[in-house]
């Protein structure tokens, strides 16, 4: 009747190629370009400045102060994962330290979303693996209950199969279905094709109303000028 | 890429016995049944006291700011429904007031649950027309951009498909999937069955430590009694 | 420089007929009424449930954890006043208790509203005298630092100024300029005059989508239905 | 090194006759009366209107999400006593529904102040068990990992020894160490004593300015009257 | 009635000399210097280290997931100007970027307090663009609602009016009136007047309560030592 | 009755060396060696990247907006002391800055922990004077209420003895009880032994699950593979 206790060994993961061309686009780009879905919530912030990964995601779902689901999932990593884990309920505690990253490192992993704590941060700097969390905590956790590996989570508000592209920068954290990657990957390059022209043009004073042509849609809204 | 704009016709609603049936448990008592998952968030609270409500989900995805896509749910519903209103970010706005209530329960709606605010709470409270949600706020929404109807979503944290079973009273709200409703009503009444015996043993002042043969294991545990 | 340490004795308190038309309406109209401005954050709640008030505002800047100025403000009361309470700082403090109550409702206080805390509330209750606030909490506080009485004040994410009308009930509190109080209860009448009218079409099942005629904006805007 | 794993049995509980007279004031004008110490925080409130209680403290530490601890806490109340239950993490799973509060009246348990979330609040509320928490949630516990009974805890920001006072109303909860509680309860008395005197004086119109005899400090603190 | 949906062109900025000697201090002591009002709430916080500010205000009100009044209010911005952005309505999601910035800056912008949230901020940190912000999201917003340009806001709990004077650093946020600009970088002056004497005597190891003279209010205040 | 407005002078104070030896063991560690107590709530958080403090505890309890107290707990600083600051009340006002950073250096202490708010964070980064705080705010406070120093205290969740060991780090703060300082700090050692053995074992690409010996646990609580 429900998921937990299940690992799922084989899963679709995104297409490569998709995958390497989304890494080269930030969050905001992709979130937009998807129209504005599969953001996580702002609270998920990356635990040392410049922090970034792109990867598919291997799902794991963990109970309250217990980490043993990660242990589980390090055996499932495949180069170019990254590790998106949920919490059943809302929790802080520090489900994740070096040693963990020193594992999932070895077996390819490039880095771990999770809804909840995180420690060793200084180590984890250092070692210059990108970790997105919802909070640090010291709080170390037990090896008692199970979750599941691989099964469809949410995660700070956004559902995850596994697959998934998961992109993440200091902006916050995006989830691409697998199988929009690429359609994705290609939105997100229109949308910057001409940035670059639109920021050297504002550079040298042009207005966005007037690049935009907001001029008009804002006088028809009503907008007034008074002096 | 993305379900924005969309509204599904036809969906497959959880069956009407098990929606029966789960109709007489209370929130706490069908989670654990489920094995603890597809609980929202505890901060979505009832509007007044003793509100509760069970039936099968019309899904909306909102805006922010924006109560368009309600009205457009309301054509969809049928009797014995509740709505089930995610919103793309977080957002606490009133998008929900007597009107719509009005209008929801003529469709034969029995309730509402939203990721977001309510207002008319007094005229709510009079009508009896539950609403569990996030926030209660006056501040009126505007009806301009599109959100969907009966596509899944993620609401305060759990995902909902059309047609789930949401039943919600003063302990929370829980999303039983379509597929295991019969299973999830079974196992409640099941873990109800001898609530009654064991509540009368406890009256008398039988302790849950016999009751539930803990001793040992707290022994075996390592739990010492000093004086 | 600052208006630390400030009574001003003589205020303009709004038209007492436009103050009285505003009593008959509930927050979340006049606040639509006035364009969706003037409304506190929702996290100010009224101490019981049906509390509602009306009237002219005396503000009050309150030092964290210290009620002297209102005892000051007693002294400033006119009938059909309601005590408006900014502090200089976040602050849950119970500022407020069934003495100042009494002594408010003796000078003619309708209410207050108090971006803090609040305690004695069980009496509160019992004596009707409404209260909105950020808190309840049982801390007392001390009377040894100066805020100010009458100066404009932000409370709850509102400016405020002495005199203005305040509308509080079960949705909220909403600030309606002294300037405007004629025009926004004859607007707030306008919005309220053919909701009866509307009301009963919804509850014999006619649809907001036809009713408010949405379905060709729905349709421009690009909604899509689906079997 | 640490106290997990443990149950005292032999407590010294506070003086019958201080507890009896703690009873009969609120908390707010206990908690002035020693001088603003010993509340909790303010997010611990009732689960029903006007709950209240008073008694001598069962402490309990919980592990998060397992209320395994609760069941040991059963056998070690006494009739007047109440259990106050703290968590080693921030947590708000639903550690205590009806059986347990079944289990603990039986005992001569009045009552439970729990740093966490509370589950069957319907029953409870029907059963005028008073409870004041952090939260309100379905969520269901294991029974897993040892914490310990009647050993110091930190509950909601307060340190409390088994024993204590705990007085709990619609403010919020205060302890009174078993050691000062015979001072604390005439130090109550005394503070109630002119209470009455004040509250007519107060409904007359008198000012609190002139009964307190604030207006010479206020001046000499700089307050500025003006027009 | 509201002031939604006005630009005002022609505002009255703080003069130029009172806003360069106020850059000379921090935010806590102009805070200080001012009596200790003027600071917006402290979750306003800048998006890199040693983020700096100090300008004159050009206010903007936004609606929630909408920036189109930042193109508006680009075309309002002075050499000096530092925009202060509020929202109608809590809201997270990220209103500016760094083509806003580029314009932000052509214009002669020198940073954004925001009552909201930011994105592109790896970008921004390297254009050294100063913001101070609620959150940082990814979320992108639309250009479909009017708010307004250089009319009184309330940002972040203060009360802002164009023209005013904005310092940020590390410490927050404050804002001096423009009417009392030259007044507070005065008295911020005299403050740090002799800071330099008081640190070295500290640093000496001379004591607070012998350099304020705190030992006699301590003493009268009832303090005492034991051993 | 309470223990305000008391300062005791002589504390006794941890084993040097078992602080020295605490020293040389992160947050985490110590947090895990002593059985998983003693740490604070996670948000307390350094002002700079990398901070650290490990010594003894002068402990002060501070009235809400008021930095009397940290004036007097100057005098009572030695060498190798960490001042560990509660509030009375939840506050964030800017108790601290680098005057009394000044102070507190020159009288040999290493740190501060406060349960409140901390300005000037510019200067004390430059200073590198380690601070754990709840908040950030320039808000300045005044010297007008007694606290305590060197009395028990509550700090962000967890009660601090004057003498106690603080250790503090990027993953947060314990607190070590003087009389186990000597245990925690060998149990710490004992739980770092052979961290570099495992570390080396992950690296080569070694399960946990194979290393922990957890195939046969996880199978016995029912994980099930699937494909």
């Amino acid at each position: 009747m429900n998921n937990i206790g299940i690992v799922k060994r084989n899963i679709v993961r995104a297409d490569k190629q998709a995958v390497e061309k989304l890494s080269r686009f930030g969050v905001a780009t992709i979130h937009e370009a998807m129209g504005r879905v599969g953001l996580m919530q702002h609270y998920m912030r990356p635990i040392y400045p410049n922090a970034q990964a792109c990867g598919t995601a291997v799902t794991v779902l963990l109970q309250p102060g217990d980490n043993w689901m990660l242990h589980v999932a390090a055996e499932m990593l495949q180069p170019g994962d990254v590790v998106v884990a949920a919490c059943t309920v809302e929790n802080t505690d520090g489900f994740f330290g070096d040693l963990l990253a020193t594992s999932f490192r070895a077996r390819g992993a490039l880095g771990l979303i999770i809804d909840g704590g995180v420690r060793d941060v200084k180590d984890l700097t250092e070692m210059k693996f990108p970790v997105f969390s919802r909070a640090i905590s010291a709080r170390g956790t037990v090896k008692a209950s199970l979750g599941s590996v691989n099964i469809p989570v949410v995660c700070a508000g956004v559902a995850v199969n596994p697959g998934d592209v998961v992109v993440a920068d200091m902006d916050g954290v995006v989830i691409v279905p697998a199988g929009v990657a690429q359609q994705a990957a290609d939105a997100a390059e229109a949308r910057e094709a001409n940035e670059a022209d639109k920021r050297a043009k504002l550079a040298k004073g042009e207005l966005g109303l007037d690049m935009y042509k907001m001029r008009e849609p804002l006088a028809k809204a009503g907008l007034k000028y008074i002096d």
